[in-house]
């Protein structure tokens, strides 16, 4: 009875030196990444069953990936492998000013080019409660979008419930009619969508109203409640002071109860992977039956926290965020 | 006519890269480590005569904690050798709402299985005038808490002066009635206590009153002053506003003036060792015969100036701990 | 229908500078490792199913050990929780004629403390083909000795087979005759016996004849065959030439055909865990049923490559391996 | 139509550990530095041509030095070779109350023995828009207060425009009366001057009135104007909060009109080399013709988005400084 | 009166660890790296003109590669900037019987899709002494293959001479017919053709014969000279012995005359980028008019001396590599 | 009654990356040493009782030179602080057929600008068994070699016995006459003299006879000791391989009696401090009152073991060189 997450791994290759450039890096620091395994590993640390499906070169850059990902406990088992390469991103993390800037090269990736039949998506989703998949993707290529939406629908299909985060890469769609297309489809198999106000106006020019970000968010959430159909949505709300300085809160809308969480000025180590975080912490409270309240303060305790937190893994565990969720923010030394 | 500090010196083991967690660590920093190694290592930096005392393993480990000793010229000709291991700890630097946390793995170390016996103390404290204990060796072995007291009665009746930090580490005690007795036979043995209302609330369930954490320190120190019968103690003040950002400031009474210190904001690189530099800094103006006022000031300098500084020790030196006491702290470039 | 170890997983610490000595290191490599983790390691790496079996405490240090083992494939499900501490070793990695050595501090480690009653073995052992066990775990504490016979014991009862890797860590026992008691004990279980010429005369007093390395191993072999009553054996035979030089081959004995390996000349990287990729190689040899020269070429290529690799772990892939059994060693670049 | 700037490239030795202190590194990061040469790299990133002159020891040190240099795309042919040794200089990165400071030891250089005579000046500045000088080669030595003279005269002669940065390294100087002296002669060949309160005030005890940092430095570049005789002055602006914190400005006036640039608030990687990243910025709009106010601007961008980078040198290119002198600067992630 | 050489740069990662392995580095070392741009800056480092022509992506990753083809002194000029991504390889340094190995990355990089005609080539080569091709840009794709030959033709027609060093990448050719019917069309157009024995076995199925490798050289060498059609030779000789030790020997035919040189037994720190740097070297010698002994000493000397350097660079100097061919190979410190 | 070694002690700096270029370094590592002070800390480290004699600016640098020499127990109570900078120089470690390097920049270092009136060698030499030069502090200055033969002189008048090994460094010495001039006279005061054959013909033109490196030796000490009128002579011998591999053995003379060591192949990871092991290893020897064979063979042993360990400092343990003299030298592991 547990998760699986579905999409793209990619080497991600950080300049070593704190606050490297990537032009004059001499060392890159190796992660493997990519929203929905990093919503997998999160989903793993809070000791949870998690598999993770994608396509991996049969190389030894491959076999990184799959090492990494079995570090954190979930099931690599379904991981199909073959294909040229892996996509590969170079990071600089920024600082004050200075934003964070990503350079992308995952063209032609292993999973780019995989097709839905190549697995065996009955065996895989067989018994599995939660289906977590994203807008980046469908981005990847057309087999990919087909793969995405005929995967929604398998699960949909088989009861298992399907969780979608609306990412949206600009620089992967020639136009957002594409995306919003296959957006479209894939939110009619959705369970539980995962957003923010940006994401929104981006792709489906929808206008908020409110006087401050959270007002904005719950707008936007009623919003995507009523055009999408849909009852279950949990919401980001970044308010950007710098590279170094986010102030994070939460909108959840369940069943027509709409909650707000607490906020948290953070500072930031690594800005990455932040959403999935929060998607992972929500997904996790679910499972735990924790109640709306309990489950939106933990995921939004979760991409607060993981902004501490070097690599797009988020690795805290339930006990530490749970920690942050009930006020301990103060940094006491735990002894 | 130097000083002489007892006690446990640690490996400390701190993942290298910056912000690093412990279960991901691919290389740990290393430091040497303990409160009252750091107060000698303070104390030799500012250029006083500082043993310490202590036993440690005949290994190359225990070599190592030799070498960091005596690099910053601490005399390390008392150190017993001998027993199975040293006490080890693993650290992770919090950052912003993250916070600060330690494993220890001290248990069997050479010091909690040592006796007073093992070492000739009226040999080692012949002619020095400072002892420096804490609460902590007490808490490490029966056989420790025994050498500690005696330590400081030898030390009294030779007419060396005993200064005792009260650290309290809550998971090495049983029971705080434990702890309570201990430290009830050492104050009697004591001249000078340092402290902060943390830990006599912790450890005599003494309520303190105030408005602010200043007053709250006065009052603390007033209680601790009638009911231990001292008089001299010097106390620190943290107001915490998350791991990455403290306000540090100092109280002291002495011969019934009490002095409250200037207070600092810092941006905290390494938490750890703070108070021991704070200690340290008062014993070397009582040394120099400063007066209060400076000896309280420079003291709550090193205090707040160690916060920026990576490892436990206190590196710097007077001239740098002065130049905060004046009210340097705006960043100048030194050239 | 896969493999078991059971045994001790430590942190080893080694000096991250290249031949670093410990007494000075700055940063220490982190690896976690143990004879019967690495052979676990080494199994799952060659894809086999393997679980490794033992105990860990419950903080940030023991789940850095499971993430470790988990990266590489292994189950760890069965992996007990508790007790107080992992044990640690430091290594210094020699070089020409400076000796590579080991400091350990593993008394009081979590496994040392545990019991056979701690987990349920019928239900662990279940299906499986083989159980590796060594020689060290019996030496750490009474308990552990007791609970790797009944392992054994149970795993016989059950139909699963015992390797013993007949390991003697001088300093873990007071008197040789406590290792032959429990030795003895265990070789009655065993079904494949690893070892050598040195750890016979060390244990047994077992003298052998023969002019040169090989033939000495071969004398040695028919002596455990028929001392202990054992029908597989498969030794390794190491000549010194120095701390950075070895000369490296394997003889095997099953069912009265004895066969000699290949030797290989090699340069040494790391000369740790080099007998537990020997075992894990002659295991995967025989689930392979590759027959005896083959099982026994391929442990021993295994054996030597690992030579080459840093750390305890050996992560040769099954190709690599058979490509230097097949005698590709003179290093050809593979593009 | 390029840039010429002159002056001394130094060996910068800094902590390789993350706010390390000089007296305890065991590894220094290796950076090759100098007011001069930062406004060269800075210009040559901009894609602007430039070259360097100074000179160099025959060395590997120096082959490192020419390397630096070369990697940015400065033209390197001037550089003389020979000579002793390169200056070096020691860094300790500041943080919060602790004060970055630097140690010297940059007498006898290569450069500091060189004379004007030995480069053909003439065919170095032929045809070359701007000469940039600063005032700390004139401190090096008598010799090279002579050939900085000269070289601005000869520019000034030939056509090429000469911009001077005041620098003002007290320890460099036995008599401020020495500076000044030297200071007026290059002022009166000088088109173009880079400065600040602080050094006017140093250098020619120059009083300014104002309510605040902006209106003082707004006072001291009209009494600048008036002493000196010029009409172009370009000055920064500096509060400093802390080691970690400064909030920067740009004022300038240019024939008559006066400006002010944005104010920042910026987090402190590495405070060195930013008054040459103002300079460069400078240089580099007027080479654009952009009309004062995008000049200074874009100027006191660079200026302040240094600030986050380490090393001296200024690797921004012109697009990211032009996104922050368009006000992007709360870090929103640039994919 | 300088050198150009055409084809593709890659980003070289490599595990930072020494002896590291890809699938579990934490940390890849970065270096730019290609056949003909290491050539390029062997030749720049012996103080020659030099330019590289390529084709490199326009974001930070490309800018890497131009700052490091800067650093050694070669010209970037007439670099094509953009496509969509760098071509990458990931290496393993093999050490004793372990060989190093190579995952390439490098389909679809920017120079695999760029046409002849992007570049003004006779704007380029006017005035070249020397052009430098190699065997692997053929392989990259049909337009590379085209503008390899259109480069070398356009070179011919001018008066430039070309050299051609004939990789040979079994993985990029779908058979070798392919490239035999390429090669066939540059060998039409080459003065100077580098190679070995097995190549020419490999591309040409050209059997030799010969007691030993330099005798079988001699007649690979004769053979090819009498087939192509060539008067200008200069082969490698390599005797495996293993991944960390080879010998290393070269012979050359120019106008009827064979020379061989001395041999070198090396022990290797990074084998890649050798036959470049005798490439480098030969070219070298024959701009210097050394010749033929001297610049195949010279060559030879280079080739050994680049295994003893990591990196692909060869970044000895004329002074170091002479050094090596008069014979100061037995290692006495250089002060 | 201990050891009193004189001279220089420089910041060695060399590039971290293994086996790394000058001209290319990122970072390099840092260590403090120096022939006179290599030789105090092998005698701290073996035990005894030793003072480092040097001056040392008043700078965080050469804060870092004291913590070096404190860390191994080397008493720094009478080194001087003052003057202007420390010396340095830059290591290239080399491999194989490359050759170590060595940049220097030590000219006007604060001890090549003492007299021997700033201290008081009366104080300093009261009651120490052996002092140790060598003949480099004489090449430093003029003061410094009338400082040398000074102390030597008032070392000699006390009773304290004097032991000169005669390093030559030819870079720093105008004529080798000047010297010849200077070396005469200290061994006029010269108990014992550490050299080899090579020196001796560099100097004083000895030429010897015999048909190996060992009775070249033999010939060389015979000469030097009827030359210069010593009873007490000991020398090294060094057969070059490679830079990566050296023969090495010792000759010592002693009253008349002539010993010869143990050989010894060694692979070599740095190769510098290795007399000054040697040195060391033989006054601890002459300290223990071992007699001539154990003590050259200590020493030899010493020398040999030097090789495989980084940095200038030999940091065996007695019991470590003792072992290799026994002929523990292939390589077992110490467990």
């Amino acid at each position: 009875m547990g998760f699986t997450t579905f999409g793209e791994i990619m080497l991600r290759l950080t300049p070593s030196e704190h606050a490297g450039k990537i032009n004059s890096a001499q060392n890159f620091g190796v992660h493997y990444a990519g929203s929905e395994s990093n919503v997998a590993s999160s989903l793993a640390i809070l000791k949870n069953q998690v598999q993770f499906v994608t396509k991996l070169p049969l190389n030894a850059v491959g076999d990184g990936a799959m090492r990494s990902l079995q570090s954190f406990g979930i099931s690599t088992g379904n991981i199909a492998r073959g294909g040229h390469r892996i996509g590969t991103y170079f990071i600089e993390i920024g600082s004050s000013i200075r934003p964070s800037s990503v350079v992308y090269d995952r063209a032609h990736s292993a999973i780019s080019e995989m097709t839905f039949g190549e697995l065996d998506w009955e065996t895989i989703l067989k018994g599995q409660k939660w289906l977590f998949i994203s807008g980046i993707t469908p981005a990847l290529s057309k087999s990919c979008a087909e793969a995405t939406l005929l995967v929604a629908k398998t699960a949909r299909k088989m009861g298992v419930k399907v969780s979608f985060d609306m990412n949206f890469r600009r620089t992967l769609w020639k136009d957002k009619k594409d995306a919003r297309s296959i957006f479209d489809a894939i939110l009619e198999n959705t369970d539980l969508l995962f957003g923010n106000t940006g994401v929104l106006k981006d792709v489906y020019d929808m206008e908020v109203s409110g006087a401050n970000p959270i007002d904005q968010t719950i707008s936007a959430i009623e919003k995507a409640k009523s055009t999408f159909g849909l009852e279950q949505l949990a919401f980001t709300v970044r308010e950007h002071h710098s590279a170094s300085e986010n102030k994070l809160s939460g909108v959840a809308l369940l069943n027509d109860k709409t909650t707000i969480s607490n906020s948290y000025n953070v500072e930031i180590i690594d800005r990455f992977g932040t959403g999935d975080a929060f998607a992972a912490g929500f997904l996790h409270g679910l499972g735990q039956e924790w109640g709306l309240d309990k489950t939106l303060g933990f995921a939004t305790a979760a991409f607060a926290l993981k902004h501490t937190i070097r690599g797009d893994q988020h690795t805290s565990t339930e006990e530490e965020i749970l920690s942050i969720f009930k006020g301990n923010i103060s940094g006491h030394v735990l002894r």
